[in-house]
């Protein structure tokens, strides 16, 4: 590793800490004076709870709009040269410029729920110069092949690292109360994949699934590619392996903004909304980075990809919605951000027993 | 049962038919030419489906707003008198004015979620003469000890379908594109479990939960009472019992009621989104009075009341959300609503494959 990327990583985690103990606390004792029976609110209360311990504050946020972002970062992928996805590597561009028209599903939900989309090309191996409604930080037109060659350099990582901070540094600057962080990449479940084996040790037939779509014969081939793909990168290196390496060698340049958005959002006490498999894998590395990133997570749904579910665990978060989505785009996070607005909205706004005048349980 | 009610549910089943077959193809069909891999959508592609199917068009709904009830049904229950409940009786009171001063939980859901509230008042122990704000349709103070006798007369029951019936048939006349069935009763835990025992022949301890907060020695007490009811009214009569019989003897009128408004929703092809435990057993009764009504049901939620789950397996509804709520009003309803919504939306203004100019997947 480079004194580069050690200083980046310095800069991004300095000074992360866990979400406030003693604001859950207050949270919780807030959320059992309000006209509902003790604890009724279930996984709801636990939202709220967090955002208050995230944000140490009251919430009360009594009537104006909840500001929410998503973040919908793109990038090509080396490994699409051995045939691993169902869709052709263009769809990566093509996607960009659905979104950019307004025709994809993320953009239809984030109309619906108000909230912000940017999406960010970080890697998309096409030509965007001139395009307006992108965010343009390209680090490179896609990754290079991981079955051959690590699938960044450092500079690279550092690169899409920042970009990501960035961004959430922006979101926390500018108020936002959600982020949520979504990617497009064709071939980046086989990036995801191997991120999971890589930082849990699951095994690649475990946490290999069909992708967009995938039969069952290019299936056992893409779980066969990824076990070569760790066989060449981490053959004979002992457990636990750097978090960083394993980004380097096996993600995505918008794996790794997902990860600097994590850790920024992490420094600046800003919750975020993760999305599905990929969203995961990226949140998995910030936290194998810096444990401390753990509680400023909600995991918003758990994908059909069969990764995820193992990797969801293996974090102990418990996603939200569970919607057999398997799409990306950040359109699971974007759906559950509905739940968590309804569960900082329920903190904020019903009224307590004593102002309604409502006779409690008796012990 | 007197001609009175026979007539009733004649008027109220009679033309009920499945949603369509043909136009929920018609949907499956168009959601292949969206620009997502196929099937990416998951359940939110079965729910745009079968809305559609319901709705028996292609709900090209463009921009504007989608029409959203929640009608919230708040009753009385003579059983109260026996222990059932950690609040006491005239919390169903309380709770109503609460509704009506925008306080409880539901009141911010269905307003951030855009949803009409409407608060009945089908059998509260309260005078609410000259309240504003509120659908005046008292039956009666209450229903009667069910540990003693019938909950209600037919008339009463007859009543009390006719006012949810009413209800979703102004919803229908509205053209409204959702209704969601909520309620307040305090006890109304009691009357699901009996319905759900009844109905499915599920033992009283395993569809008998805590309701709002029982410490273990009350909630040991309310399975041996549910026990003890349903012996009173159904012993040695042979299953099926009829769904009316249940109603009569162990329901509620907000039970009613809702039951009334998912048989006319279903004849008038309107979705209707169900909310938690005590809302599922009357949907669970519109179902066993006219299985047709089936495919018109949203399961919102799975709530934490043991015989939820059940019930909703017993029905092979799958729920929307599963968050361990257990709140009731319409609470999971509204959330699920969001969802739903989402789902109509996707379908209806996503871009198709050749629109966006997107590659689709190789064979």
């Amino acid at each position: 590793m480079t004194s580069n990327i050690a200083d980046t990583i310095e800069q991004l985690t300095h000074g992360i800490t866990p979400p406030s103990e003693a604001w859950r606390s207050k949270a919780r004792a807030r959320l059992d004076t309000l006209t509902k029976p003790l604890g009724s609110l279930g996984r709801l209360e636990d939202i709220a709870a967090q955002v208050v311990a995230i944000r140490e504050d009251k919430l009360a946020i009594p009537s104006g709009p909840i500001g929410k972002s998503v973040y919908v970062f793109a990038a090509d992928h080396g490994i699409t040269a051995e045939g691993v996805s169902a869709y052709p590597r263009e769809v990566t561009h093509q996607m960009v410029l659905n979104f950019l028209a307004h025709g994809a599903a993320i953009n239809v939900l984030a109309r619906l729920h108000a909230v912000d989309l940017h999406v960010v090309d970080v890697g998309v191996d096409a030509d965007f110069q001139g395009v307006a409604g992108l965010h343009h930080h390209k680090v490179a037109n896609g990754t290079r092949n991981m079955l051959q060659e690590a699938a960044m350099t450092n500079e690279e990582m550092a690169h899409a690292l920042f970009v990501g901070a960035q961004l959430a540094s922006e979101a926390a600057a500018a108020g936002q109360t959600l982020v949520a962080i979504g990617e497009m990449g064709i071939g980046n479940t086989t990036s995801a994949s191997a991120i999971t084996c890589a930082l849990t040790g699951i095994a690649p037939d475990q946490a290999t699934g069909r992708g967009t779509g995938l039969d069952s014969a290019a299936h056992e081939r893409k779980i066969r590619l990824v076990g070569n793909v760790l066989a060449k990168h981490f053959h004979g290196h002992s457990r636990p392996l750097s978090p960083l390496e394993i980004l380097r060698c096996v993600g995505g340049f918008e794996i790794a903004a997902m990860t600097g958005v994590v850790l920024a959002a992490s420094s600046q006490k800003l919750a975020v909304v993760v999305d599905g498999f990929i969203s995961t894998a990226a949140a998995a590395l910030a936290v194998a980075i810096e444990p401390n990133t753990l509680g400023y997570l909600i995991a918003g749904h758990r994908s059909q990809e069969p990764g995820h579910a193992l990797l969801l665990k293996y974090l102990t978060l418990n996603p939200v919605l569970a919607l057999d989505m398997r799409l990306g785009e950040g359109t699971g996070a974007v759906l559950a951000m509905s739940i968590v607005e309804s569960a900082i909205r329920l903190y904020s706004q019903m009224a307590t027993f004593t102002s309604a005048g409502v006779s409690e349980a008796s012990e």
